[in-house]
C-alpha cells in the first residue's frame, strides 16, 4: 500500500505566491478565513486525508461496491470515513454559512479537493456530486426546497447526484428521453432510466437528493425542452423525517476499468407507478442550470488528474528511492537506487513539472472564479475573472486529465515490472485516471467549448488579455538579467508565439474552413495547456528566484522550483511548436474523403 | 464482444511493396514459400486468429488463470484453442524444416503473430516463449539436447519459457543469485526463485522446457558469471517418454493490470533436493546466449504494441460507425454515427497511420533479418542488412509499444463512457498494452540499447546509412511533381534534419555530457520513430501514388494509404521538432542537482 502526504508546502506557495489568496480572503464575506484558519485547515485536512482516505483507497479498489437487495453497499470502513469526512465539516467547507456551510473561499476548497481525490479519488466523487447537487439547489431551488434539502446536505447528512446521461443521450443531451407528468398536487411524477449515474444508491447516508434532467409532456424537442428535478430517495415529510421509498432504483452497478468503489449506478425512475420529483427553476430551462454548475465541476475534474498525478508521483519517487537497480553511469557505484538514473529522474521531474504546472493553472482559475463571486468588485473586474476563469476552465479540464493519464502512466513505467502487478498500487492510479478525460465532457467537447465559445465570444479578447499576462511573465523573466530565468523566458516567448499564431489562422480559417477547425480543436487545446502551464511555470520561477536572492524562507524549496520550472521550459513546452504546426496543418489529408473512403 | 478481421490487404500491401517479400522468398532456404503458399498462409491465419482465438480474449481477461494443486489451469477454452493452433501447424511455421519446421521466412511469420497477438495477446504469449526457448536450443544447446527437446517444441507438443528475473533482479540482470551445483551425471542441481516468468505453469502441454539463468559455484561475480541450463517440468526419459516430475514448480501467480489470461508465476527451483538441469552451451556464456534471442524477441514485443493498436482500431472504428450522437457541425444532419465528428475522425486517423507506420518498420525490420540470416549474400550485405535491423529494433520495441499504449487509449476515448465499461472491452488492449513498455527492456533501456551500442559502435555509420535512404525517400517524393506527395517530402526533410541535428549534437556530447545524453535517450528514441515512421509512410504514399497514377488495382485502398501517409505527415512528423528541442536542451534543468534537492 503506499502513502500519500499532501504537498502542503507546494500547495501554500501555490496559494500565497500563484493565487495572492490572503487577497481573496479579504474580499466581502470570506472575513473568517484568516491567515490561522487557512494554515489549520491545510493542515488537517492533509491529516485527514493521509491518515483516514488514503489507506482505503486500495479497499475501494479491491473490494468495488455491491448491489445487494438493500440496495448499494460500499467496501468496508467507507461508511465511517465518510462520517468521520462530515464530522470534521469537510463537506460544507464553502457553502453558504447561512445553511450551516462555512463559506470559506472555493480556492481553499479546490486545496482540500486536491488531497481527497489524491488520497482516494473514488471517495470524493460523493461529496463532489453532492456539492454539484447542492450548487443547483442555490442557483433554482425554491425557498421551500432550500429549506428542506440543503442543510443536510451541506453537513454531508444527504448526498446528491446529478442524472443527466441516457443510453442513447450521452455528449448529446437533445436526445434525453426521461419524462416527467405534472400532478394536481404540483409534485411530478418521473420515468425514465438514467446510466453512468455517480453515487446513485449507496449505504452511506439516510437520503440522497436525484436531480435528474427529464422532459415535460409539452417540451419543446432538444436541448430547450429539458428540465431540472429533485427526486429524493426517501420523500421528506413536513416535519423533515423521512417518509416513503420513492420509486427510483439503482438496478444495476458498471463494472469499469477504475474508481472500482464509486458506485455507478443504472437508475430506473417510475417502475412502479412514478417516481416523485419537484421542478427546479422554470421549467425546460434544466440543461442552462447544468450549465452553471458545469464550471465547478469541470474544474473539479480537471483537479483530478492533477491529484492522481500527484499520487502516482509521490509513489514512483518513494519506489525510485528504495529500489537498487544497476550501476551509476556517471560515478561507477556499483548498486544505488534508481532515482539515481538520468531517465528515471527525468520521468520523475516529467511528473513533478507537470503536476505542478497544471496545479498553479488550476489554482489560479479558481481564484478568478472567487474573485468574480465574491462582492467588492466593480461589475468590469467582475466581469473580466469571470470570462478569463470560463477561459481557462476547458484548458485545464482538459489539459489536466489528459496529463493526469500520462503522469499515471510514468508511475507504472518508473516501477518496472512491478508496476504491472495490481498490489503495487501504481496501476490503480492509472486506471482510475482514465474515466477524467470522458466524464464532465470528453477532451474533444472541452476543446469545442474552448474554441467556440470561450476564445470566440468575444472575438478573441479575453485570449488576448492571457496573452498580454504571459507575455508580460515571458518579458519579466527576459528582464530579470539571470540566465536561468531567461532561459525559460525564451522558452515561453517561442510557446506563446505558436500558440498567437495558432489562434490567428484559426480566427481567419474559422468561417472558411469549419471542418479543419474542429479537426485540429484537440490539438490547440494541447497548444494552450502547454504555454499556460509555462506561464505558471515561469511565474512560479520569478517568485522562487526573488527569495533565494533574498536569502528568505525555505531555500532548498525554491532551488527545486527554479530547477522543476527550467524542467518544463525545457523538456515540456518545446511541444507547443509541434501543437501549433498540427493545428495549421488542418484537416489537408482528410479533405474530401468520407469516413467509407478513409478507414 | 469485438471482432478481429486480420488486414490482410494492408499486411500483404507492406510485405510486398515495402519489405519485397518476393525476393526474400527467393533467398536460399525459402523455396517453400510460394506466392501461392505465402496468400495461403495470410489467409487460413486470418481465418484462424479471427474465428479461434480472437473470441477466447474476453473469456481470458475475465477468467484469468488459477493455481490449483495440480498447477496452474487456463481458461476456458483454452487448451482446446492451443491444440487447433499446433495442429494448424502455426506453432513451427518459421522454425527449421530439421526438426519439423517449415522453414518459413520470419517475416511472413511476423504477420502471422500480428494477426495471433491482435486477436489474443495473452494466448500469443506462450507460443512466443516457445519460439525464444526452442530459438535459444538452437543456438547452443548440444545434439543431444536438440533430438530430445526441439521437435516436440516445435511442434508444439512440449512449450518452452525463460526465467531470468529475481525479485532483487530485474534490469539487472548481475544480481542474479540462483545457483546450479554441478552433478556426477554431468547434469546440475539448480537453485533458487524466478519471478515473471510467462506460462512458467499451465496445462496445455504435457511438458515444460524451462530455460533457466543460474550461476555456477566457481562463477565470477556480475553478468560474466551467468549461465543458462534446460530444465524440463517432467524429466525425459530415455525412449523420448516423460519420467520423473522435476523440483521445479510454480508457488504463486501475479494479479496483473492486464494479460489476464497469461500466467506469470513465481517459480522455485530446488525446493525439494534440487531441480535437475543441463547446462546449454558453455559455463558463464548465458547471457551472452539471451541476448542473441533478444533481438527477435524485442521485435517480437514492438510488434504486440502494433497488434493492440491494430484491434484497438478495428473496434473504435466499429462503435464510431454504429453510434449516433450530435449533429453534423458541416451538413446539420442531425443526428449522424460519430464517426463523422471531426474530432472522432481525427483519431481514427491518427490510430490508423500510427499503426500503419509503426508496422511497416517492423515488418522492414524482420526482412532485413531475413536477408541477414539467409544464405545467398556477399558477407558485407548480411552484415549491412544485420546492422540495419539492430539499429531498427529498440527503436520498433520501443517505439511500437509506446504507440500501442497511445492507440489503445485513443480507442477508449472514441467509445466515450462506454470506454470506461470492462464489459465493452476496449479498456482490456489498453491494460494489456501497458506490459509492452516493460518487459523485453523498458523502453528506458531500449533508448539506452539504440544510443549507446547501436549508433555508437560504429561511429554512426548505420544511422548514416538510415539518413541516406530517409532522404532519399524525401528526395523522392519532392521530385514527383505531385503536391500531395511534395506536402509528405517536405515533412519527412524537415523531420530528417531534425533527427540528424540531434544525433550530430549527442555524438558531440557523449564523451563531455553523459549525464545528459542519458538524460534524453527516450526523447531520442521517440524522434527516431517518429521519423522512421513517416519515412514508411513516405515509402507507402510513392507506391500507392503510382498505382493511382497507373489506374491498376484497388484504388479506393490506395486512395486511403495517400489520406493516411499525409496524416501522418501533417500531424505526426511535426513532433520531430519538439522532440528534437527536448534533446538537445538535455538536463540543463537538473545540473548539478542531486535527488534529494530536486524532489
Amino acid at each position: 500500500m503506499s502513502h500519500y502526504h499532501a504537498p502542503v508546502q507546494e500547495m501554500r506557495f501555490v496559494l500565497d505566491e500563484i493565487v495572492d489568496l490572503p487577497q481573496i480572503c479579504q474580499l466581502p464575506g470570506f472575513e473568517e478565513a484568516t491567515p490561522d484558519l487557512v494554515n489549520a485547515v491545510l493542515d488537517e485536512a492533509a491529516k485527514f486525508t493521509g491518515e483516514v482516505l488514503a489507506p482505503l483507497n486500495r479497499v475501494g479498489d479491491t473490494q468495488g461496491c455491491q448491489l445487494t437487495a438493500n440496495g448499494v453497499s460500499t467496501p468496508t470502513g467507507w461508511k465511517e470515513a465518510y462520517a468521520q469526512f462530515c464530522e470534521a465539516g469537510w463537506n460544507g467547507m464553502t457553502s453558504p454559512t447561512e445553511f450551516g456551510g462555512q463559506g470559506l473561499p472555493e480556492t481553499l476548497g479546490l486545496a482540500v479537493k486536491e488531497m481527497a481525490c489524491s488520497a482516494n479519488l473514488a471517495f470524493s466523487l460523493g461529496p463532489l456530486l453532492t456539492a454539484g447537487a447542492v450548487e443547483a439547489l442555490l442557483t433554482c431551488a425554491s425557498d421551500e426546497l432550500k429549506s428542506v434539502y440543503l442543510e443536510k446536505m451541506i453537513s454531508g447528512q444527504w448526498s446528491g447526484t446529478m442524472n443527466l446521461t441516457e443510453p442513447q443521450a450521452g455528449s448529446d443531451l437533445a436526445l434525453i428521453r426521461s419524462r416527467a407528468e405534472p400532478q394536481v398536487d404540483g409534485t411530478y411524477r418521473i420515468f425514465g432510466q438514467k446510466i453512468f449515474i455517480t453515487y446513485g444508491d449507496h449505504d452511506m447516508t439516510d437520503n440522497i437528493v436525484h436531480l435528474v434532467l427529464a422532459r415535460l409532456p409539452d417540451a419543446p424537442a432538444g436541448v430547450k425542452g429539458i428540465s431540472m428535478f429533485l427526486v429524493p430517495k426517501f420523500l421528506v415529510q413536513a416535519d423533515g423525517s423521512l417518509g416513503a421509498r420513492n420509486d427510483a432504483y439503482c438496478v444495476s452497478l458498471e463494472h469499469k476499468l477504475g474508481i472500482h468503489a464509486s458506485p455507478t449506478c443504472v437508475m430506473a425512475y417510475g417502475d412502479s407507478g412514478g417516481a416523485t420529483g419537484y421542478l427546479l427553476g422554470q421549467a425546460n430551462r434544466g440543461l442552462e442550470y447544468m450549465f452553471i454548475m458545469m464550471n465547478a465541476a469541470r474544474l473539479g475534474v480537471g483537479l483530478q488528474g492533477i491529484s492522481l498525478g500527484e499520487r502516482a508521483y509521490q509513489q514512483a519517487l518513494a519506489y525510485a528511492r528504495d529500489r537498487k537497480q544497476g550501476r551509476d553511469a556517471l560515478t561507477g557505484e556499483p548498486l544505488v537506487s534508481i532515482d539515481k538514473h538520468p531517465d528515471i529522474r527525468r520521468m520523475l521531474m516529467l511528473m513533478k513539472s507537470r503536476v505542478e504546472a497544471c496545479r498553479a493553472l488550476a489554482y489560479y482559475t479558481s481564484g478568478l472564479l472567487d474573485r468574480a463571486h465574491a462582492g467588492g468588485h466593480d461589475p468590469d473586474t467582475a466581469k473580466r475573472c469571470l470570462y478569463l476563469a470560463e477561459f481557462m476552465i476547458p484548458i485545464v479540464k482538459g489539459g489536466g486529465t489528459e496529463m493526469g493519464i500520462d503522469v499515471t502512466s510514468l508511475g507504472i513505467q518508473i516501477h518496472g515490472g512491478m508496476g504491472f502487478i495490481e498490489e503495487t498500487g501504481a496501476a490503480q492510479h492509472w486506471r482510475d485516471a482514465r474515466i477524467t478525460t470522458i466524464y464532465e465532457g470528453t477532451t474533444g467537447i472541452q476543446a469545442n467549448d474552448l474554441l467556440f465559445r470561450k476564445l470566440m465570444r468575444d472575438q478573441g479578447a479575453t485570449a488576448k488579455v492571457v496573452f498580454g499576462e504571459i507575455y508580460a511573465t515571458a518579458k519579466a523573466l527576459g528582464m530579470s538579467g539571470k540566465p536561468e530565468l531567461q532561459a525559460i523566458g525564451q522558452r515561453l516567448g517561442a510557446g506563446l508565439k505558436m500558440w498567437t499564431d495558432a489562434t490567428e489562422w484559426l480566427a481567419a480559417n474559422a468561417q472558411t474552413g469549419l471542418s479543419g477547425v474542429l479537426t485540429v480543436a484537440v490539438p490547440y487545446l494541447h497548444l494552450a495547456v502547454t504555454v499556460c502551464g509555462g506561464w505558471m511555470m515561469g511565474k512560479a520561477a520569478l517568485v522562487a528566484a526573488n527569495y533565494l536572492d533574498k536569502g528568505e524562507g525555505d531555500l532548498s524549496f525554491y532551488r527545486a522550483k527554479l530547477a522543476s520550472a527550467r524542467f518544463y521550459a525545457d523538456q515540456v513546452l518545446p511541444q507547443a511548436i509541434a501543437y501549433a504546426e498540427t493545428v495549421k496543418a488542418s484537416d489537408t489529408a482528410m479533405a474530401g474523403l468520407s469516413s467509407d473512403e478513409l478507414f
